[in-house]
């Protein structure tokens, strides 16, 4: 899973923020949520979530499966808006979105979609990725070479790649790169990475393709 | 210049249509005009388009630079949508954008983006290629290898790129596309051409492209 740092609301109110939040018990389960959208919003669902944990309610930290977490978020979501959005509304999209993925113990690792409705959708062998927020600038690398027999490492190669096209194309997506390589079983965040502008790996990465697809592109036929 | 054909209203209403239209008198003017957004908005303004010919009032064949052409398009687009937006809203968005370019004797080739306000932008040496309707998909690969002094088949394949990536990640964007090369200062559409799903140069130049791409991802290093 991954998450770039760019929140903006116009070009002069850009700022750095983290959109990854990770609810984890060691050895018992690992679970990521990404945020996209209205940053008000996500921030106080993600610290509504935070203040639930340990409670027995809303608690992430307690929930028995993966799919009763979305559920959670999902419904956090929704009390968020309903007490937000007619507010918010006259200034601009209240709404949000999440990823919500990983594991607890019991059951496989597991990769969710909350819509802003508060609704879900889960991955599967034929969704193999799920995208939201500024999603269209990289969705083409990932169609293209994501594969389900991919490693986890070349995978995230493939995910570093398509944040760098969108980065490239559109100013509201920016470094730093949040990247979970979460290893089924692993119940731990540990494969957890921070990719800055100054990432000796991210920036030979980025290069490197750049230079490489512009020869790919200069070798092949050119119509007659 | 290139357009897809696909127009979809839902996913149980998609047609293949025209996208470009042109307005030439050969050896004076080559107006290509390219559609994007409600299909009916879009043929109702190039249906006025080519009734108001030869009558001297909104006439693309009579305007003497692009800049005018631009902005008889972007006013006719105004004179639809006045006529038709309140009635289409209640069913869908009644919008539409076209790009305008092309060469009028007398001054250089311009190419020009109309928004559906009826005002536009022109291109230039620091944004040199404009896009309209689906487009994030096939940016970054227009923004990785497009460069100012491209030959124009290099750069049609560039285009052609683009919107494989498109057509691989979007249902909305389909074949065939058309293709339009304008030599400046010749005044024809002789470089017109369609790309169909069965074009061989087409066939092998978006799978070699996938082919190499794969192998490029593949060649790069991994991560830690």
């Amino acid at each position: 899973m991954a998450s770039d740092s760019r929140s903006n609301a116009g070009v002069d109110h850009i700022t750095t923020v983290e959109k990854m939040d990770l609810f984890e018990q060691t050895g018992e389960r690992v679970i990521a949520v990404l945020s996209a959208g209205n940053l008000a919003t996500t921030q106080s669902v993600i610290s509504n979530l935070r203040q639930h944990c340990g409670t027995g309610v809303n608690d992430l930290m307690a929930c028995g499966t993966l799919f009763d977490a979305a559920r959670t978020v999902g419904d956090m979501l929704r009390d968020v808006l309903a007490k937000d959005s007619a507010h918010v509304a006259p200034f601009g999209d209240p709404n949000a979105t999440f990823l919500v993925g990983g594991q607890i113990s019991g059951e496989p690792h597991r990769l969710f979609q909350i819509f802003s409705a508060g609704n879900f959708i889960e991955a599967g062998p034929r969704n193999r990725f799920l995208q939201t927020g500024e999603t269209k600038y990289g969705k083409p690398i990932l169609d293209r070479t994501l594969t389900e027999d991919m490693s986890l490492r070349r995978a995230s190669k493939v995910t570093l790649i398509s944040f760098d096209a969108t980065i490239r194309s559109n100013l509201s997506v920016g470094c730093p790169i949040d990247l979970l390589r979460y290893e089924t079983g692993s119940f731990t965040s540990q494969g957890l990475t921070q990719f800055t502008n100054a990432d000796p790996y991210w920036d030979k990465l980025c290069s490197d393709y750049s230079t490489k697809l512009t020869d790919l592109v200069a070798s092949l036929p050119e119509p007659d």
